[in-house]
């Protein structure tokens, strides 16, 4: 039998994963990898870090972990890989079995037989209908020469930045643009920040904190138009919502698959290449992964169009195990885990929105929950606030969100590690978890047991509170009185004004209710919601019977902005 | 129907954690909280931070999270809960349904009845039959009173200190008083520190790194007498390895659950308070929790006694379920799940070290990975170190450890959520959690994903790999040859001696296999051993037969110190 002809197309990081792989498991298959750009194996999401000078070279998104670079000549040196650098694949021609490929540069055109073929094409940069979207200063971020070109137009001297969509691209480069000293406006089609990744009301808390770093931000907005100089340079932009100048625009409205090869070829694809669980298309011979496939999201069963690179690399391992020992290994999806920095505050989800899962027609319980990211008691102690969706019918948790100045990461990743074990998780299974306890690093109940202690509150009915959008419709209503349950020294922090407030702090509670009225209803709020269940309970015990309290409490939602 | 009458025997974590959710389900519950000492509901684990004065106050180790100190008057006036404090509980009358309690400084006794009983007595700390153990100078970490007592002896002037146990508590305790400026000898019975939670080899890793941080060691040493000069206070220890002077003892050997109310009250013990998954006693009206109870290990099945503040927590809420609801809710065990902050470094486990693996009759297979925390290319990352031990029948992880400068909470939590998840994980499972990726916050492929596909590797025969300590027996055999994979600059940074060594980067490995002899065993390293699985795998595919990787390469292991 001779040795096993395998082309890989595209060269960033599903496609080189799934060649090494391959080639560890069977050294003897020929393996070409076929990149059109100019770089292979680079670490893309790094880019708005080389933007913003936090990496510093552009190499450095390129080597290993021992610093060497991977080039062609790496490549065929210690995996014995073949590399067409600035060739791209023109053509699968499944009858004669080969890859047409042609040099991007001289046009040179040749065929390379397979056995077996490895789409690793990625996506592209959607470009919106924009007038002058190709002007001189207009920028999409993809690829290390879109880094170096960005990074040499700021050099040149720009004051003020805008940033098409609040994605997560858009907005780590526009804490790249900050990092500048850019004035840095980010415009977004949606109401809201970070659109796909986390709820409403999360995203409100988090542009809050954006705008205290000087940010600015236009929701709900669409550019109409981009304003060029005589010169043909970027001078502003013309949105539905008025006029703004700029000097740079970076254009981050989503990626689109690139699947016109798949297409051409025949193979199944809907707006991605279609492939079974062993990242196998239409085609039992032709594998694809990465950026142009869609995955299982693990928690709705829906097929989703998630591109990642930490996904993208687990695709080109399996697919090289696969192509290597038949088909033998599964990828079994994602969480829609996602994570972003901006300045001092992370912002992570996994698994389902509350938005998401009441599209999917979940009937869900939520619950927010703030705290110190480690034992209170201990310094260096900083703020999270959690959110967790659960499903009302089985107490099945669907997702976690997380944002603050903390250790937003870890409590992510022990939900995706969770969910990942088992995406049928219910609160009663988190709130169980042997989470590592020790005071330098959390609580002795950790803010994801004490959200899934609260969440059990609330699918079981006890728990009556209101999330944000929902209390500032209360704020409005003249038949609901608050209580403060606050002691002296905090309500000082009273960060909002607030009609019809009674003060009691919850200590003095259970002597003081009759302060209150029966015949209206009670909303009682503290600072971070630890004692808005409790004075609730206290209450509905004293014989009120229409008793809230605010979710989360009050010093994370930004009431006073929105009332 | 009388109310409920509830008699909580223990004030620190469980028992007002029983007590408080008790009467938040059922408000009209008679409930008394009966403690002994002088506090109730405090962090313990915080004692060794109060030594050390990274916490100012003792009070803030009793405050809730805003500051409200837990007195008997709060838990009246927020909970509705009756506290005996100073009053000791002498005898649970089954028959009379009465625990008979006693105020500890006046001799008072009198009598409460109950319907239902929660027994969280706790545990005492163990003090091994050593001469002189109660002499002045001597101190134990239990309570906060232990804390002030040694604080207040530190403030005396103490220049030197042994700490008798290199468990966690010891441990926490040695750095505390590093944080004195003491000079700190830790002496330990067995022959490595951390000898519950981790290997010996990673246990080597940590004890090289306290070195160099100034802490002493004395392993597979016993204390045979506390020395005292005229006054009656310690000067110094005598051990079966030789005399030491020193001015403080703390003698940290383990804890004993508090055991004897239940015994002589005729319930089930061993050696600890037999409880079914309900938390519940022999007797259907006792329940008992945290650390007088023995809990399941979920990976192994075993019963363990594994004291912690957070299981503590978890049975205390699952007891006042029970006792209001019935029985409801169960508590699944735990995972053995520990975590240590020492200096810079964090020493984390969840799950079976390799000893408990084979002493439990597994086959194991075993990884040690060390990687940076974040992706490469960042600033600000450090390293860690995860050595993962699986089943080779089933492929199922039992147990990780991580140990390093980096972010190991955050990979212990990962994979306690996931264990707690489902216990029957398997690296296949591992290796495709959907963990959060983004460049500041991991690399694509994170240290525990890494991790996973490396175990796939060894479980499926295809990694050869030596431990730590294997490697060190093959540097002392003349048929073994031995080549650095790293380049040039790497290179000099060679920390130990080695004979019979060639130099071939990875680079050059297929061109240069030639020069290696055929006939003698090869073993091949770099500096994380990242290119070790590659250039053992370059080697088989040239012909050699007997080739092997050092785990987890050269830059973490002692080797220097062990040859």
């Amino acid at each position: 039998m001779s040795e096993l002809n395998v082309v890989v197309i595209g060269g960033v990081s599903c496609g080189p994963k799934s060649a090494a792989r391959l080639k560890r498991l069977m050294p003897k298959a020929n393996v070409t990898l076929i990149e059109r750009g100019q770089d292979i194996s680079y670490g893309g999401c790094g880019l708005p870090y080389y933007i913003g000078a936090t990496v510093k070279e552009l190499n450095d998104l390129m080597t290993t972990s021992w610093d060497a670079v991977r080039t062609p000549e790496f490549m065929k040196a210690t995996k014995d890989i073949d590399t067409l650098l600035g060739w791209e694949a023109t053509k699968i021609d499944r009858e004669k079995k080969v890859v047409a490929v042609k040099d991007v540069k001289t046009g040179e055109e040749k065929e390379l037989p397979y056995d077996k073929v490895v789409i690793a094409t990625g996506s592209s940069n959607f470009k919106p209908p924009i007038k002058n979207i190709d002007a001189t200063g207009v920028f999409g971020v993809k690829t290390p020469s879109d880094g170096v070109a960005i990074q040499n137009y700021l050099k040149g001297g720009v004051g003020s930045a805008v940033v098409i969509g609040a994605g997560l691209i858009g907005m780590e480069t526009a804490e790249a643009f900050a990092n500048w000293g850019i004035d840095v406006t980010v415009i977004e089609m949606m109401d809201q920040v970070f659109p796909k990744m986390i709820d409403k009301d999360m995203a409100a808390v988090v542009q809050d904190y954006l705008e205290k770093e000087d940010m600015n931000f236009m929701l709900s907005t669409a550019v109409k138009e981009i304003k060029v100089d005589a010169d043909g340079k970027v001078c502003g932009v013309i949105t539905d919502k008025g006029e703004l100048d700029c000097e740079i625009v970076l254009v981050a409205a989503g990626v689109r698959p690139e699947i016109s090869l798949a297409q051409e070829a025949g193979l199944e694809t809907d707006r991605t290449i279609v492939v079974n669980e062993y990242m196998q298309t239409s085609d039992p011979d032709i594998y694809a992964g990465g950026d142009c496939v869609s995955v299982t999201n693990r928690i709705s069963g829906e097929k989703i169009f998630a591109p990642m690179g930490s996904t993208s690399n687990k695709h080109g391992r399996i697919i090289g195990t696969n192509i290597a020992q038949g088909n033998s290994q599964k990828f079994p999806g994602v969480l829609g885990t996602s994570i972003c920095k901006m300045f001092d505050w992370s912002i992570g989800k996994v698994g389902l929105t509350e938005a998401d899962a009441v599209r999917l027609g979940f009937d869900v319980a939520t619950c927010v929950v703030p705290g110190p990211d480690i034992t209170h008691f201990m310094p260096g102690k900083k703020l999270i606030m959690v959110k967790t969706v659960a499903d009302k019918k089985t107490a099945r948790v669907l997702g976690v969100q997380i944002v603050g100045p903390g250790n937003v990461d870890k409590r992510i990743d022990t939900m995706a590690g969770a969910f990942s074990a088992n995406p049928q998780l219910t609160a009663y299974d988190m709130a169980n978890m042997d989470l590592a306890y020790a005071p330098p690093f959390s609580s002795a109940v950790d803010n994801l047991l004490t959200n899934a202690n609260v969440m059990q509150n609330e699918l079981e009915g006890r728990a009556h509170s209101y999330g944000f959008f929902e209390a500032l419709e209360k704020f409005k209503d003249e038949n609901v009185e608050f209580v403060d349950l606050r002691c002296c020294d905090e309500v000082k922090a009273m960060p909002f004004e607030l009609p019809r407030l009674h003060h009691i702090p919850i200590e003095e509670l259970r002597a003081r209710a009759g302060e209150l009225p029966k015949d209206k209803e009670i909303v009682v709020f503290c600072i971070l919601s630890t004692r808005g269940y409790e004075a609730q309970l206290i209450l509905e015990n004293a014989g009120f019977e229409n008793v809230h309290f605010i979710k989360g409490g009050i010093m994370f939602w930004p009431f006073k902005k929105y009332m």
